[in-house]
């Protein structure tokens, strides 16, 4: 092994910044040489969590501590609106993959619309490139500021955009109904995430009013061509980990389901990461758990000229930090799949 | 009190039979005279449901050893396909709920086609009655076999008949993308229902060919005075109880979100088992477990001129035995709330 | 029906609180005049616990505002360390049922030691009688103030009690393993009770230092008529309700497992809310599950001279909630069963 | 890479045989040849567990189809009983391991009296060398059988066998109470397993008679040196992997439980597998989640002379499938950890 990557994680304390340390492990060129967590700063990583208690890990600092250039790369896990600022004073030559929503929105003004205040770092925005690896790679290896896309719009993405792109389905009839465990929201501790109000239930959330909708709208008009409007209903399911997005559409001509299988199984037939199955296999989270793949099937509708696309995820890996670190490896020319080739781990 | 109401239960030892007892202990007018279950036939009860052990229940006969005569209404909680042979075979004047599918489709040709045999009793099916309750209450009234309605057909038809029926949506544009916990499959022992698979994921099943798509349209139909299909997709959601139904719907001229609230609410206002909730409040299964309650909310689509109509219900209390029960009332003449005045529990 | 009892419940924003109004609902002689919830006041119920919609509820006041005078009875369902100062202003004549660990320790030293401060209401307390009905009855009907046990300590009381009391079992090598779903934590908003910390996983907790191993000490001290201390070793487990403890005891002399279902049996043979399996049986807590009822197994041990007795409980009903209702009733000369006649609900 | 290890899994239909291919796909030298699972031959691993297929896997074939002089390891993960025939006619060159209960108990007539049955290849058990790899390193280093503990024997081996061994704690006083996911019964497709049986609640099973008693009994009678038995009390918790197993011991002479950890702390020190963690921390089967890890703490008892000893192990992992490859390298005098070196998936 050459001399290896070195890396940093800021924001180290939520659930996506665990889950980079537990991935990059086994990442063969990468070493973790900063994690920061302002508020646990001076304690090991195995305060925080502890399974990763036998990981020889640098202890928490603050993000202010950190020394920015002794870094190769810089995967910020930060909350919503605090990566902005930071990653405006980062040294120009750091690779920074951002799994937070604040350089995915191209348009400050619809990000300042959805986000409630002005982007703080418009300049990077400008350079910022969307991470969702399979569609945008070029750019992506080109890039010194990566916007990992969020969870929902990784899998629906992934079902949709070639679709858009072909011209196999309307982009006026978009109908996203999610599911997703809870880490997609973090590990925030608020009263909607006890384990007691969570168990034994489902309910929709944010119906309408998701911030992964103009995200998704974004990128699905580019793909189509044309200005995009989706339906897009969450729902919280009794589960730690997991994403499927059921999306209802619309076939464009006389299109059916199996050209969009086809459609969608060329386009990833290369790809390591995405599965698209085969006529009568049904996705399921399970099948993806804690692993990178993202598994796509295609069903006839029971409506004349309409389609229903499923895709799963795991919302913490293909969702974020396993595409994140996807992302990095494009980004410094490494073989993509590098510590990310997990199976899945079912049960 | 007047003399008992004589109730017997044939199926007793399938997760329907033991909350038809669950709920009929709290009835102040029922009796559980017999209790079926031809594998455990001799068995008590509480062998089958070791929660029932504290109550005084008959033990488990075969059907063939009951004595209909000595009985005033019969529940029918026994599998698809077998409950039509047998209650072709009860006397006249019994009151018979059956919560199976046998009954349901007044089409026996349909029938046949999704269900794969034909129907074994014919000249009782003519005679059948639809059991939606809030729906059909007068002609319940007056029958002598309600067929209770599929659990997902429950939740979709309360959110959607009335909007049907007063022209707030499109006909030809619903999509009904439903979750269910997995007492929805009975208590089959069969891989796919293993704690170990279902845990910690979610995947949809049968899409496009689920039976109670056929169910749904013949009530929607209905409704809507004119043909009717549906889109379909129930998804398996890691919970034991709880169902919920997602209509993605276009609203018909310039109907808005607020129309199809309203519509909702003017047709529940006095229904004590349906909620439709004010703007802004979200359904979800947990309001309802345990519960007869339906609950209904309904949002704007981002998408122009499309709404969400969300419902929630306990699949196993108004979805199934609790509606059985509350049929039986009507049946009988009896306050439609007796038996069925538990309030949710939650957590 | 006569004058209803007029009930005020404080700090009804806990989920003993919400358990409460879901078992007094179905209470016939019962009505809520009053809910206190400090943070929430000026509230609808259903605001803070959507599943009680339907009811018709007073709003939430502070409880400063509540006036005690027009009241019967007041249920305590505050945190730890609060009820103290309040039930100390209450008017003499208003039943007290008190649900929080206030005035459970007869010692206010032992009370100061294990809780961390001086005990605010000491008068009060020498006149509080140890809700566990069971055990207690007697003193519980002529009590002004009844402190309500602990979840652990109801369950491992029932099952020990009356063995200690008997000379069964050995008092000097009790030991206590426990398991609880989360909501025996209260409706707190800690890290450490989110899904994502609690789902798939197991841990024991406060080994050797749970507050509720003072509170079975003194009871079981009571009953064996010696000091007794106890191991008490609780774990969390992924579900929202249910309590088990498994206790590991030295058989007295000869007496064997046989004699310590025996004398369990004979102890509660008329009692409506504990059952004693037969030999072979296995308790549950699905068994049990929103019932106000135990369940107790007895299991011979291979160690000689050893045995293991079983108990299961909701907590938040025969564990808290269900257990201050029936002392209630015990305290107004009611029908001890009033309002918790429920079946378990399973699945 | 030199040669691959050529490796054929018996009963791959099995959750321990899909774990074994899950960590082998990350093991640099083994190479997967067969995978046997007769009811399923002919079919694709992936048509079993669909979460496997983007690997190339051999296709399931009858274990009667192999061609066993092409392998160099076999694992067998076959149901108990069925190991032992098919064993007998392996060539004598090939090195078995065992995750059945086969070859576990040394005595015959022990395994009859426990198992209901004659031992099928007594010849071949006088070979087999016990799997516990930390406890029985060299004598695996020469074996050609190895027979891997059951998941419950590892968790409680771990704990207590070195205290044995070096006198900390009394050998007729030990108590393990022990709780697994659902896992642990593999995939059996019974009642008792079903989601809604298990979900949202606790119970124990097999107490004083489950067969994982015997095993401990003989490993743990070889520590201390003398005829050990245990009390045995497991629990099934509503989860799908994890075991944790506390152990409620009486220290030997004036030891402590700080003697406990030191002396466990000592004996693990070099080992990558075992982890005792320090005072005041406490194990949790979510820190060990989906790796070979092994957690070890240790709490001083209330009651004078006792401790509380607690291991938490992946049961799929450690617990069977894990600890089988940990003994194959041992067995091949590969790098012990080769293929073992995922971190712990938390959440």
């Amino acid at each position: 092994m050459s001399d290896p990557i070195r890396i940093g994680i800021l924001g180290a304390s939520g659930y996506t910044g665990a889950e980079l340390v537990r991935l990059l492990a086994g990442h063969p060129d990468a070493q973790i040489r900063v994690l920061t967590a302002n508020q646990q700063a001076g304690q090991p990583m195995h305060a925080v969590y502890p399974h990763l208690r036998s990981m020889d890990l640098p202890d928490l600092v603050t993000w202010e501590e950190a020394d920015w250039s002794a870094l190769d790369v810089a995967f910020c896990a930060l909350p919503h609106g605090t990566s902005q600022a930071i990653v405006a004073q980062m040294p120009a030559g750091l690779k920074v993959v951002d799994l937070s929503a604040d350089f995915r929105l191209r348009d400050v003004d619809t990000y300042a619309a959805w986000y409630g205040k002005a982007h703080q770092a418009p300049e990077r925005q400008r350079d910022a490139v969307y991470g969702l690896t399979e569609l945008n790679r070029t750019a992506i290896g080109h890039a010194g500021l990566v916007a990992c896309p969020g969870c929902y719009p990784t899998a629906a993405l992934l079902a949709l955009s070639p679709l858009l792109d072909a011209g196999t389905v309307e982009p006026g009839d978009l109908i996203i109904d999610a599911k997703s465990g809870v880490t997609g929201a973090g590990r925030k501790v608020t009263q909607g995430l006890l384990f007691a109000e969570v168990g034994e239930g489902i309910h929709p959330y944010g119906v309408g009013k998701h911030r992964h909708a103009p995200e998704m709208e974004q990128e699905l008009s580019l793909a189509a061509g044309a200005d995009v409007r989706v339906n897009f209903t969450p729902h919280l399911i009794p589960m730690n980990r997991g994403e499927l997005v059921t999306c209802h559409v619309r076939l464009a001509g006389d299109a059916t389901a199996g050209d969009v299988r086809r459609v969608l199984g060329e386009r990833y037939d290369a790809e390591p990461f995405v599965r698209v199955l085969p006529e009568g296999a049904t996705p399921a989270t399970r099948n993806v758990r804690g692993s990178n793949m993202a598994e796509i099937g295609v069903f006839p509708d029971r409506l004349p000229g309409r389609a229903v696309v499923v895709a799963a995820i795991d919302n913490l890996a293909k969702g974020s930090s396993g595409q994140a670190i996807q992302n990095m490896n494009v980004m410094l020319a490494l073989h993509e799949t590098r510590g990310l080739e997990l199976q899945p781990m079912f049960p």
